[in-house]
């Protein structure tokens, strides 16, 4: 993959994967992230599984407790108010902006991805003239996109087009009303271009809605620097707001006016407790939220987003990138040559924070590596994912399941 | 209201007051549920907000740390599979189906109510044909339910036409493709006529969509015996979920097969980790999953859910009933005559589980309640709400909360 790795490679064996190891120790001592890990409760276990489900954060199992004994079981209904309960999706919402390059007052917090996609996708269509009649989404996007897109565009009379990520650009047109791109795809962990893809729609005189569920925590995004429309993602990610977590929508502050929810719940209500018949939206981020929050798993989220304090985004992504490419490394001079091959882009600008090897029996060589210790996933049809998640993983647990990864490839099946 | 109340009015002061405590220690002692109070963290406070949150039952706080610690903290991604997560949403679902008199199969928990609205309004206005140009929606309904029914007509092409309830049945119609009711409405406490009402839609053509947000926990539904089409709810309320907690959504095993949701996630794809470009729904009642479940809500609700193991609906009811109208009885004799109007109707047949009580600065009465620890509340514009959970709430709650009110009414203003 370099001539640095393939020269390692050349010498796969007990010295070369010593030399690594010592390495890994340095890189560690030297992280500044190094503090970080301490937020989450970790084990023994190498997790490469944060770009699917976040460790815990150490802030979170109190701070629930409380929310469970204190605010919902002894002061009930007061709550809503004295809790903070109600205005909580724009508070967690105002902590994730942050971290995806937004300005306070344009991302609420709620619901899941997929519902979020249909407000912004169903939203971006309705600030767009009639005659343009088609929708773009990328062809390898997370499946639930492709779908709730379609759903979109037939309940707005428009047609979904898929093409690929590459082509967005060149293929939104006159005709286009809105495009729904992943920022980091997530089966090959290929970063798409967010500036170059915006500047091309909105010059095409489109809306952009960017996925970001895999790639928000672990890189920097810049939502408002770049002009973006519209954005979803979740939390559960690389934000660490548990199973499940809520997701999130951003809306820019220049669109927020003309919002028009497909969603209109009594909670994105310019006077929700007015109880009035007719729907009269709120200004702002609140224009897209739906039902009544969920506390509890709110409540998890925004414990969770503590560990973000005093962290620059930008760090983490140098870090990220350190991370991939020793574990790139690591894995030429590991694994038996020829039994993986890497589908992940390795120019700096088109990688995610995953990093993906297609190889045979991937799914079994994921079990094997489970049962050492190594926790990354398998994706159909032939895809190992590693995440690697630079608030806890370390260059050791880098190292770590690159060796664990060759000795399952070279055992005898 | 009732002769034996008019006679207890008359006497208007303590010893009608004491007269009605000791009946009210007497008929707690009788009540067949007076052992499901323990199962809830509850305080010397009259609760009488069940009906908008429900108290905390003991099993949530442990159940929601062990989610916390051991499934998400140290097992991470494999409780997916080993925790059971993935398949909670049925499973919960099929928990809440005995209490709204669904078989198995049919309900599914997740989202909240608003998107649930939007799921099964869409869905049944797309099993009716393209010339069923309306649907009806009842007047009073929770607002909610009238901007997510907008919505719906709005994308499915169909005209929006709010009808009082009581006229639903002979409103619907051959224009008619779907209806939503409300089951109780959350100002009053009027139970609408659920069997009829179905039946009128039925003839007519048309779906019907039960919102049984303020009925499920605390009188039998029926949905299987009524033959009902549609059917949502949330679970914070008589259901005792936690704040926010998952809501549900409940498709006749009849229409699973041709319900065609507007929020088709991969979720409820019938493979979803094939992860395929194209849509396929799954069979059965998880075709009306969206996206990932929000496991710490969900948790919490399944945990709660336990509170109804060994409880038959129906006494439920009887004890709702019981416990309304004595506290209409004690209404009468505390509160001095012309203060109060009842707003809930009088017979057992169109009465929920709550009383509505209008009054004069009504906003201002439910503060000073509160304060003397009777918490209800207030809904616009002079409505003081009641509700009576009759899993925890006794009769000496009703007596006291009606005793309260007399003194903060009698008080110089």
């Amino acid at each position: 993959m370099s001539d640095t790795s393939a020269r390692t490679h050349a010498a796969d064996g007990p010295e070369a994967g010593g030399e690594l190891h010592e390495r890994a120790a340095r890189l560690d001592a030297a992280d500044p992230l190094r503090g970080s890990r301490a937020h989450f409760v970790l084990d023994d276990t190498v997790y490469l599984d944060g770009n699917s489900l976040g460790a815990l954060p150490r802030t979170v199992p109190g701070r629930v407790a409380e929310v469970v004994r204190r605010e919902w079981g002894e002061l009930r209904i007061r709550s809503w108010t004295e809790s903070g309960w109600w205005t909580m999706p724009e508070r967690v919402g105002d902590r994730i902006a942050p971290l995806i390059g937004a300005a306070p007052g344009q991302v609420v917090a709620g619901d899941s991805t997929s519902v979020n996609v249909l407000k912004a996708v169903v939203g971006a269509v309705r600030l767009a003239d009639r005659e343009r009649d088609e929708i773009l989404v990328d062809a390898t996007t997370f499946p639930t996109d492709g779908y709730i897109a379609a759903s979109a565009a037939r309940m707005t009379g428009r047609t979904l087009r898929p093409v690929e990520a590459a082509a967005v650009a060149r293929e939104a047109g006159p005709r286009t009303a809105a495009v729904l791109v992943n920022h980091v795809d997530y089966r090959t962990g290929e970063l798409h271009d967010l500036p170059g893809i915006t500047a091309a729609v909105h010059a095409a005189g489109a809306r952009v809605v960017w996925d970001l569920c895999h790639s928000a925590g672990a890189l920097p995004v810049g939502l408002d620097a770049h002009g973006v429309d519209f954005a979803v993602g979740c939390t559960y990610k690389y934000l660490n707001g548990g199973p499940g977590a809520p997701a999130y929508l951003y809306v820019a502050a220049a669109h927020q006016g003309a919002f028009d929810s497909p969603l209109p719940g009594w909670n994105s209500h310019a006077e929700p407790f007015a109880m009035e018949a007719g729907y009269t939206p709120a200004d702002g981020a609140v224009r897209g939220r739906v039902g009544t929050p969920d506390i509890l798993s709110m409540a998890a989220l925004e414990a969770a987003l503590e560990v973000w304090d005093g962290v620059r985004v930008e760090e983490v992504r140098a870090k990220s990138l350190a991370l991939t490419d020793f574990f790139l490394e690591c894995v030429e001079a590991c694994v038996p040559s020829g039994s993986v091959v890497c589908a992940t882009p390795l120019p700096h600008g088109r990688r995610g924070s995953q990093i993906a090897l297609r190889c045979a029996d991937a799914a079994a060589v994921m079990a094997e590596l489970i049962r050492r210790g190594v926790v990354g996933d398998f994706r159909e049809p032939d895809v190992l994912r590693f995440g690697f998640t630079p608030l806890y993983t370390s260059f050791t647990d880098a190292w770590r399941a690159a060796r664990e990864l060759g000795a399952v490839l070279r055992a005898p099946a």
